[in-house]
């Protein structure tokens, strides 16, 4: 992750640091191609297709970013479990619509060694199945409920569609989580729970805005119930789909057998739940929400470097320069933060280009001046202001500008959410609209299987998708006025949905 | 990881909690077994064969093992990567030695979906061929190097030999650093500073006392120049094999490819190491050594409950004990320990004995008494001390006693591993003693490929391995003295190895 190593492949055709400097709104695509590249996050080049190696800038703050999100987990009484890769296929059998919706994706390893194995087994792309036969065992009265556990890994899917780093690959890195309770309103109850967890996350730490949808019964997880999703929208208009927790009532519970005996000693069904953040995708949306034309720009608490100090020396003056930042950064050090002097022969400038392509939040300016009047000069990443502070308020200056960083990158994502969204009165109207990155909000006839037939009429004509229902129209019970018709069908709408483009 | 849940298989059979009690020293095997099950660390009932569940109460304490690992790592300089779990099988045959090693061991994968892929990939055992042709294009100019990079989670292998949850499986996690430089003498050193980081963690914060060996020839890693491995000594007088480090020279950078240019403009060769502490069987080891007869004790800064509270009501009494445990509670939580207050409805005893099956290090005991003087009871698990101290002296002793804790564990494992090892005269002493659970330090001939055969005479006779020469020796330049002879050759000795039953 040294600069030396991110310039290697231009080596032979440039000597100096090249400027990142690429229109995010109009080419997002080129954008983000090449930013994964530039700031090293990853690299395309491993020999598997739709598999990528995530390098360590990209890993320390994905590290991060499931420290801050299993710490949620276990404030709220989740606790942490790791279970085996591979599933047997037999397990993976048991539930009808599971199998269905997921055995095209499966990578199966038939062979280890020179031997045939017995069973085939699968490499997980989810762990319901590996879990509940144990789940099964566990659960017997109902002193062992609630249970709630989750794991942090990988997982595996062949994708058929084409796959971007970070966005949608063929292995990516999530936390599951997966519950069991009494009762269905338990059940449910932990659904919320999740959102909540999610919002904590997510926007506060992340700073990315999400709206939580009920998703149509055409397109919720397999086995599910009910399936909620988080949204947030990319610079392209399109909504990428974020964490999801999934309400499995009993469906599983059935065909595991995951039954306990209640207070009157009756044998009962059991009702689950499970979510999952991905993180691999996360990090791209994330990165992808906040960044600007010259590259990066990290949220405080994740950024993989949060403060880069710059030394402006002057010929003569470079010792007592590099020591003034060697003291700034044993202060910044020792309070926790991820920091760096830039010591390297590069002029001042292109150091600059350098650390604020990569997303570096905070940067610290050193020369003379600042040496002589014991001040800080500070440039912040987001809103490229520039501050000269006392040494002596070093501490509180990073921990009050960190914060605010963050909290800016996260008001200025919410307004661009906020300002997609619209409406539309007819076809051409929408078709119009999500083809200018926009996101509308309609009146829909039914969330249920009837209403598939005109999601379909969307996405055939419009290539674009019905995210479902807004859980806040849900809590607010906001429901369409009498009268009003479905978009597409025309028959009485029963609610609210939002379409647009997608990942 | 409720103790209901740890009742479940039982609750048929008895209704209160049942104490371990199990002879660690003459029935070693028993007691692992059953306290992995008790205590809830593993289940074994995962339906394929040699791989395992880990439970929440090993899964809590191998996360903070990892914390531990890899915050060392990153303290020397060691960054972190993620790349993908699978490696083509081309990769895989890069290196003769390599391949040659492990292919015997790997699960590959040939189908996904209903498409067969085309060309097989193996589940990673080892990253070495993942990582080394991307390291061949990040490595270019002396600029580049050092590169040291680290990656945490899952490797798999099918073992022939039996499995044991932790110590053994076909699935195992763990932390494998990949290492460049430009001379062989800095790749020397960067084995060295393995070692050291191996003895920072292991020994000061896991109490688990190691040995570093330089393997012979005939058992070192697949494709290396030297390996040089930490063994531990197990309750049953066998050695362990703990975090080991491979000095690759450049077997692999010539396999790979892997070149930079010097500062001259020359193309040169790269020398390597790897390194691969697993957590899961250094936590099998971990909990082999500390624990007795009443079950575990975990060194405190990795324990998953660090401090268990026990309030003792007499009837009446109960509020205000309660409110006191909470008051202390709250106090601990805020300096980042892991507490519990038991507020379950079983016996005091019963909550004694359970916990300490379950290894908490330290326990609380609040009665009328200890509320009435603001005064703590507290229990240390491992020397079975009882003391009693002001309630204001909470968070400096906890910190001292844990502190203290730890290092009790770690002189007594010392002690015990230094006393085990002796010498022998003739192969009779050496078979009697290995079997009496002692380890042998005998003169050798040969740890190049010459020593082979006589390594091989006390495989077949005593079923025990050369484990190799101690560094310490190495570094001292300690020798046997002129005239003394090979212990099965007759051979002039050129060193001293250590003989020992193994794992």
């Amino acid at each position: 992750m040294s600069k030396n190593e991110s310039m290697n492949e231009n080596a032979s055709t440039v000597s100096e640091i090249e400027t990142f400097n690429i229109d995010k709104e109009k080419n997002f695509s080129e954008w983000f191609t090449e930013i994964v590249k530039r700031a090293e996050l990853a690299d395309m080049r491993y020999n598997v297709k739709g598999f990528v190696v995530y390098r360590a800038f990209a890993t320390i703050a994905m590290k991060k970013m499931f420290d801050y999100y299993e710490r949620e987990l276990d404030k709220f009484g989740h606790e942490p479990v790791i279970f085996p890769m591979v599933i047997p296929e037999s397990n993976f059998q048991v539930e009808k619509d599971h199998v269905e919706g997921f055995t095209p994706e499966v990578f199966w390893i038939e062979r280890a060694g020179e031997e045939v194995l017995e069973e085939r087994l699968a490499l997980r792309p989810t762990s319901e199945t590996a879990m509940y036969p144990l789940y099964s065992l566990w659960v017997r009265s109902w002193r062992d409920l609630p249970l709630k556990l989750y794991q942090s890994g990988s997982v595996f899917r062949y994708e058929g569609k084409s796959t971007r780093p970070f966005l949608r690959g063929r292995e990516f890195i999530w936390i599951e989580s997966h519950n069991v309770f009494k009762t269905m309103e338990e059940a449910i109850a932990q659904t919320r729970e999740d959102m909540q967890i999610a919002y904590n996350v997510m926007t506060k730490i992340f700073a990315i805005p999400i709206i939580y949808f009920q998703r149509p019964e055409w397109d919720k997880f397999a086995g599910a119930v009910h399936t909620y999703a988080a949204d947030t929208l990319m610079p392209d208009g399109k909504f990428l789909q974020l964490p999801s927790t999934h309400l499995l009532g009993s469906n599983f519970a059935e065909a595991f057998n995951i039954t306990y005996t209640d207070q009157n000693g009756d044998e009962k069904i059991a009702y689950q739940t499970c979510y999952g953040p991905a993180i691999s995708r996360i990090f791209g949306g994330m990165i992808a929400v906040h960044g600007d034309n010259n590259g990066l720009i990290f949220p405080f608490d994740v950024a993989p470097k949060q403060i880069i100090i710059i030394p402006i020396p002057k010929k003569k003056d470079i010792k007592h320069i590099e020591e003034y930042c060697i003291e700034i950064e044993k202060i910044l050090v020792n309070e926790g933060y991820r920091v760096k002097i830039d010591l390297s022969d590069d002029r001042p400038g292109d150091k600059y280009y350098f650390w604020e392509m990569k997303g570096v939040p905070l940067r610290l300016e050193i020369g003379n001046k600042e040496v002589r009047e014991k001040k800080i000069t500070l440039f912040r990443r987001d809103s490229r202001e520039k501050i000269t502070f006392p040494f002596d308020d070093l501490v509180n200056t990073i921990a009050e500008l960190g914060a605010n960083l963050t909290k800016n990158l996260r008001n200025k994502a919410q307004k661009r959410f906020n300002e997609s969204i619209t409406d539309a009165e007819t076809l051409d109207e929408l078709e119009e609209k999500v083809n200018d990155k926009k996101i509308c909000k309609i009146p829909w006839c039914s969330l249920d299987l009837d209403g598939e037939e005109c999601a379909m009429e969307i996405k055939d004509q419009l290539a674009a998708t019905v995210r479902g229902r807004d859980m806040r129209e849900i809590d607010e019970d906001i429901r369409p006025k009498e009268g009003e018709k479905c978009f597409i069908c025309g028959k009485s709408a029963t609610c609210y949905v939002y379409v647009g483009k997608q990942y």
